[in-house]
């Protein structure tokens, strides 16, 4: 068992990685505070999971009062779907003193999480992600959220959690499309910030690919070392929290392009960052070697090197979220080496043009139709 | 005019006091980041003030962009009033950088404030609030929420606005019932942490019910600082804040049990703080005079001294929140003095029951019904 630290003052708390972790009392006895505990996961996870993280709760000393459980997949963060959880809370008499305990993916995490942020002004939630997405990202930071019908994210809260519980034996488990969007985070941590973690990939990618403990260990600890260093420095994302940015301007636009649901975050993303480094290229600030390192990777995890065929106009329009959108408003994360990311406002917009025609499919023309 | 700070570190903020305020453009241009501004008011208030608070606004050089209209009264602090306001803000694209503009009372307040505090994770707010209630009170300490069939404010969040610009000539179009209700806020702060206070009222107590506009902005300034203090020094409610609630133990179980609506908080906060200064009496720390000097004011303000008429295992019940409630387990915020009130959690129930039933309306048997 390793444990990472978030240091964020007053909300600072540990992230505890490794294989049966979900099992382990310890891990979550300390967070306990005497009051009732609500497990939120999905109908997915539940069946898998939930009796043993309960069991462990129990060892812990914990009461747990109620499992609420939501549909599997975005759907799932929504304003009715958070309706139904606090009517979980207040039917099981959650008190302020009580805790929310999300099983699941980065959806239960941002779900639960929102519903911890703001149920009786805010309670204590933990976190226990059971994909690679969630493990490596989307648990750490203290981020959450619902979706609204006019776009992602739209009604939230910064709530961290008091603990995280990452259980990588819980991956064993996880659809094959899914780890590789999960293993698209880990790249992007690489690329933005740590040249050896993209040394790394490369020579033991396969060993990630067949879900051995030890690698995904060492990627989810890694990744939240990364993550959690850049999460210190910058909690409401003024500044440097961006970076973590890196293929996700581009990747929005490719998940909101090709219609919500049809890609998955992390496949979008990895387009995403390949786009990004051909802009980087384009702009001269990346040498074109270390821009193929990065599309020859994604291409091994089996993940889309090219976005969906969209006119360039329309992926500005959905980068901007804004019709009369126009690339020089638009904010880039681009390399300036590989681990290096920085954020331009100034870049051309011939370059970005040229960037997406790069890296996605070719547009039908009228004509062609 | 004047000005109260409230100090809470990065999230200091001015409140400024007096007649005329809300046409104060300078009050306004230092807290606008340069995005746009929703003002979300309701359909009594709006029409009185709306158009001088957007006009001020504009000569500031805001940009109002939206003006989301909710319906008057209690009912608004509900989860579908909420997401109408959402889908106002992102109708008319409000950012990250916007601002929202709370006009009205607690309510508007409340509301506004919870959008405010989640709308893209958290986007400013500034109050102009336009009950006496909620400038000496609701519009002071960031709490903010909306309510739930199973208790009031469920759903909310600690959110400090920009500033508050509480013009107290717009007290003038008051109804008779609110002025007084706010006043016993003003007695709360006065009876719980002010002597001078509690003095000054029992001798300007006539110039306040004429609305006199220099006593108006004594109440507010002074209620402000008080209520300041204690929230710099307990932002998040772990201690002193609580003494805030003198009366409002007592004061919730009216409310509920009279039918959310009947009374008006600030009523059921007057009854309250009669029967809180009665178990003061009887648990040995409060001088019967004092108690009476309490309960006279209460009455010259046109305030009830007495709850409805409910067993005394009802207001136990509703106080705790809690069918198997019992005395010993409810915390009170008790007078040892005028001005000096205390938490306690070891009170007989012999004592709360002969309090309650000093000041509440007989209840009728089952035989006289």
């Amino acid at each position: 068992m390793e444990t990472v630290r978030v240091e964020l003052g007053r909300r600072a708390y540990p992230i505890h990685i490794g294989a049966g972790a979900l099992d382990a009392e310890p891990l979550y006895r300390s967070h306990l505070r005497g009051g009732r505990v609500a497990v939120v996961s999905n109908t997915v996870v539940a069946p898998i999971y939930s009796a043993r993280v309960k069991a462990a709760l129990g060892r812990a000393g914990a009461q747990v009062a109620t499992e609420v459980l939501v549909e599997d997949g975005e759907s799932a963060k929504s304003w009715a779907t958070l309706e139904r959880v606090f009517d979980g809370l207040l039917a099981a008499r959650i008190g302020r003193d009580g805790l929310i305990v999300a099983l699941g993916g980065g959806v239960v995490g941002d779900l639960a999480g929102f519903a911890a942020a703001v149920y009786q002004r805010g309670i204590d939630f933990l976190q226990v992600p059971t994909t690679l997405l969630a493990q490596v990202d989307s648990s750490v930071g203290g981020k959450t959220a619902v979706n609204h019908a006019r776009g992602k994210n739209m009604i939230g809260a910064f709530h961290q959690p008091v603990a995280v519980v990452a259980d990588v034996g819980t991956l064993a488990t996880l659809p094959d499309r899914e780890l590789r969007a999960g293993i698209a985070e880990v790249i992007k941590h690489g690329f933005a910030l740590d040249a050896e973690l993209v040394s790394w990939l490369e020579s033991h990618l396969e060993r990630l690919l067949a879900r051995d403990t030890e690698a995904l260990s060492h990627v989810v600890r890694r990744s939240c070392e990364l993550k959690a260093q850049v999460v210190a420095a910058d909690e409401r994302e003024s500044g440097p929290r961006a970076l973590l940015n890196f293929g996700h301007t581009f990747g929005h636009a490719i998940e909101a392009g090709a219609g919500y649901g049809a890609w998955l975050h992390g496949e979008a993303v990895a387009a995403g960052m390949v786009m990004a480094a051909e802009l980087s290229v384009r702009a001269g600030m990346l040498a074109a070697d270390d821009a193929a390192r990065l599309k020859r990777l994604v291409q091994r995890a089996g993940l889309p090197v090219q976005g969906p065929p969209l006119a360039w106009e329309r992926y500005l329009e959905l980068m901007a979220g804004d019709k009369k959108a126009s690339a020089g408003r638009i904010r880039y994360v681009v390399l300036q080496g590989i681990g290096q990311a920085i954020l331009r406002h100034d870049l051309e917009e011939r370059d970005v043009r040229a960037a997406i025609a790069a890296a996605s499919a070719k547009p039908q023309t009228a004509a062609s139709r």
